[in-house]
C-alpha cells in the first residue's frame, strides 16, 4: 500500500514532505501502517502486554455498562484497531466478559455489533481474513444461544465523526489517542526558522513554546475525540482508553530523546542533513493522568469512572539479556515510526539509524530502569 | 490473497479440490475475488452497464423508502459489493437520489450509514483506499448541511445474518444472488457417479435431475437470503436486487454451455481429464422472473414492488468488431471464473482454455444475437 500513500502525499504538491510541521493524518497513517508491515509479531507482544494490564479496568467498565443498559444488541467500537491478532483479542475479551455476565444474571445473550476502526491505510483485509476462524471459535466456545456477533471495519480518522449519532454503547481504544492528528502548528514559526532544533519531541533542550504547542495540539485533538464520541455514544455508554502517559507535565520522552540523539549523531557525521532533523517532529503527545482528567472534565460530556496508571518495561520481558531487550525496543520503535522516518530521511538511512538507536537504547537500559508509563481511563457518557 | 484461500482449501483435507460438488463458499469467494484480480477494468464495464440499466427501479425504490420512513440516519447495505470503483458508484447514486428528494421536500439531510458487504476474501482495502476521495467529492458536491455519510465494510456471506435485527432501511445487491452458496448437492450421486457428465451447468444434454437440483439449491439459498434480510431490515424497508435471469425455467445458459463445450474439446484432446470435467459444476443459477416472484411471495416477508427484465449484449458495446467483442466476453467470463477453474483444472490450462473459449464465443456471436437477460426486482419489507 506504500505506493498509494506516497502518491497521496505527492499529490499535495504545495507541501514538502520533509517539512513535518505540515504533516497531517496521512503520515500517522503511514506510521500505524508500519506496525503491520515490518515487525508486527514483535510489536504485538508490547501491545498484548498493555491490553492485559488494562484488562481489569476494561472488564469492570464493560460489566458496568451491561448492568446499566442491557441492550438487545451491544454496539462496540475499537478505535485505532490496527491489524493483526490483537485487533480481535480485545473484541474477544469484551464479548467474553458480557457473555459471562449475562449468564450470571440469567439473561438472554445480546447480539454484538463490532466496529473496528482505523485510518483507511490500515490493512483491514488482514483482519477480515481472521474473521472466519474468529466466528468459528465463537461457535465452538459459546452456547448455542450466543450472539450472534457481526464485525465490520470502519476506516476513518477518529478525530471527527466515524459513526451515526447515538450508535455505540461501548468504545475502546488502545495505544492510539497519544498519536496527534498532525505535528503541532508553530514548531517552525520563528521567521520560518525551526524552533525545536536538534530534537524530535519535547526535550530538555527544547524552548518552552514546544511543550506548549504539543499540549495545545493534544488538547485540541483529544477534545475533538471526546466530542465526536459524545455524539456517537448513547447516554450511559462506557469508553475505555489506554494511552502512553507522562509522570509530569512537559516531561521529555526518553525514547524520542534517544531517537533524536541518534539522528543528531547522524547529522554530525553528515549522514543526514541538519535541516531535515530541525524540521522533523513527532505527531505524538503523552499527557499526564491529570491532564487527561482535566480535559475530560472540562469538556463535560463524560464523567471519569476510573483513572489508573501502570508501568511496562520498554522490553516487556526483563528476563531476556540486555542485547535482545535493546533489539526488541529498537524493533518496536522501528515498527511504529519507520514510514514516518523514511519519508523524512530516506529509506537508505533506516538500517543504520536503528542499529545506532539499538546501541543507545542498550546503554540507557544498562544505566537505569526504562519503562513506559501508561494511562488507562474509563468514562461514562453523561445523560 | 490467493495463497490464503488455497491454504483454506487445502486445510480441509477431507475434500478433494477437484470434486466441485463439495465446493462451498470459499470457492465462490475465489470467483468473486477474480473480478478484482485479473480484469476488473473490463468486467466493470459490464457491471456498470447493469447498474445503469437498473437505475430507474433503484431510484424509484429509494424515493419510495425515503417518503415512507424519512429516517434521521438512513442505513444502507450493498451486498456482494466486490471491489473497485463500481462499489461506491451505487452508493453515490443512492445518496444523490435521497439528497435530491429531501431538497424537494425541504427537509434536513439524513445521515447515511453505508455498509459494503462481500465475502471476507474480497479486497476491502481497495475500496477503503477510495474513501478519502469519495468523502472529498461529497464535501465538494453537497451542501454544507449534507449527511454526513459513514462507510463501513462488513465481510460475511449474505446467506445468513450479516447485520443486527432491524438495522437496515435499504438493501441493494447487484449481480450477486445468482451465485449459489455451493454447487447443488446430489450432482454426483448415482452410485458416486457424476450425473452431469460433460456439462458444467444445466445443458441440453443434462438429465432432468440437474435442473431440479439447481433450482432446489437456488430456492434454499434465495429463501435464506430473504429470511436473513427480513430480520435485518425495518418494516417498510426497501430492497433492490439485480441478477442474471433466464427466459424460461431450466433454460440452459449459453455462455456456460460454450464454456462446457470448450472444456469438452480439451478433454477430447487429452489436455484435461474427463473425470475433472464430469465432476465440475458451476455454483450459479439464473432464475426466471416468475421464479423470483414466486419465491419472494412464498416466503412472505416482502411484497414485490416492481419486477422488470432487461437485456444486455454479451459484449455490451455492439459497435466494436466481432473479434474485440468476443475477447471482451472471454475476459469477462475469465474474470469471474478463473479462480474456480484454476482449482479444478490447474493454472497451466487457463490461457489455452480462454483462447479456445474466445473463438467459440466469436462463432456464436456471429450466428445469433447473444444477450444476458437480467432481472431487477424491488421489494418492500412487510410490517
Amino acid at each position: 500500500m506504500k505506493h498509494i500513500i506516497i502518491a497521496q502525499l505527492l499529490d499535495r504538491r504545495e507541501r514538502r514532505i520533509d517539512r513535518c510541521s505540515n504533516m497531517e493524518v496521512e503520515n500517522i497513517l503511514r506510521m500505524k501502517e508500519g506496525v503491520g508491515e515490518c515487525s508486527y509479531a514483535k510489536n504485538s507482544l508490547l501491545q498484548r502486554t498493555m491490553i492485559a494490564k488494562a484488562k481489569p479496568v476494561l472488564q469492570e467498565s464493560i460489566r458496568g455498562l451491561y448492568h446499566a443498559l442491557q441492550p438487545e444488541c451491544l454496539m462496540i467500537a475499537d478505535l485505532g484497531c490496527s491489524s493483526g491478532p490483537n485487533s480481535l483479542m480485545v473484541v474477544s475479551e469484551i464479548i467474553d466478559t458480557i457473555d459471562e455476565e449475562r449468564k450470571n444474571l440469567n439473561r438472554k445473550s445480546p447480539k454484538f455489533g463490532v466496529f473496528l476502526n482505523d485510518l483507511q491505510g490500515n490493512d483491514f483485509n488482514a483482519i477480515f481474513n481472521l474473521l472466519p476462524s474468529f466466528y468459528q471459535s465463537l461457535k465452538e466456545k459459546k452456547d448455542s444461544d450466543f450472539g450472534p456477533c457481526f464485525v465490520s471495519g470502519t476506516p476513518k480518522s477518529f478525530y471527527g465523526s466515524v459513526f451515526p449519532d447515538q450508535f455505540l454503547h461501548f468504545v475502546h481504544s488502545s495505544y492510539s489517542v497519544h498519536w496527534l492528528s498532525q505535528v503541532p502548528r508553530g514548531l517552525e514559526s520563528r521567521n520560518g526558522e525551526a524552533l525545536n532544533k536538534g530534537n524530535i519531541y519535547i526535550a530538555k533542550t527544547s524552548p518552552p513554546e514546544i511543550a506548549q504547542a504539543y499540549y495545545a495540539q493534544f488538547k485540541e485533538d483529544f477534545t475533538l475525540f471526546l466530542r465526536s464520541r459524545g455524539k456517537e455514544m448513547v447516554p450511559g455508554g462506557h469508553m475505555v482508553l489506554t494511552l502512553q502517559g507522562s509522570v509530569q507535565r512537559n516531561d521529555p520522552d526518553s525514547l524520542w530523546e534517544l531517537l533524536g540523539s541518534t539522528l543528531h549523531t547522524m547529522v554530525q557525521e553528515g549522514v543526514i542533513e541538519q535541516e531535515k532533523l530541525d524540521r522533523f517532529n513527532m505527531p505524538f503527545y503523552s499527557p499526564t493522568a491529570e491532564e487527561v482528567k482535566e480535559l475530560v472534565e472540562a469538556e463535560g460530556l463524560f464523567s471519569v469512572n476510573k483513572l489508573e496508571t501502570f508501568k511496562v518495561d520498554w522490553s516487556v520481558d526483563t528476563n531476556q539479556n540486555l542485547e535482545n531487550r535493546a533489539k526488541f525496543v529498537a524493533n518496536t520503535i522501528r515498527a511504529v515510526t519507520e514510514s514516518l522516518l523514511t519519508t523524512a530521511y530516506g529509506e537508505a538511512a533506516m538500517d543504520d539509524l536503528f542499529l545506532r538507536f539499538s546501541r543507545m537504547v542498550k546503554e540507557r537500559m544498562d544505566q537505569e530502569q526504562s519503562e513506559y508509563l501508561n494511562i488507562v481511563v474509563s468514562m461514562i457518557k453523561r445523560d
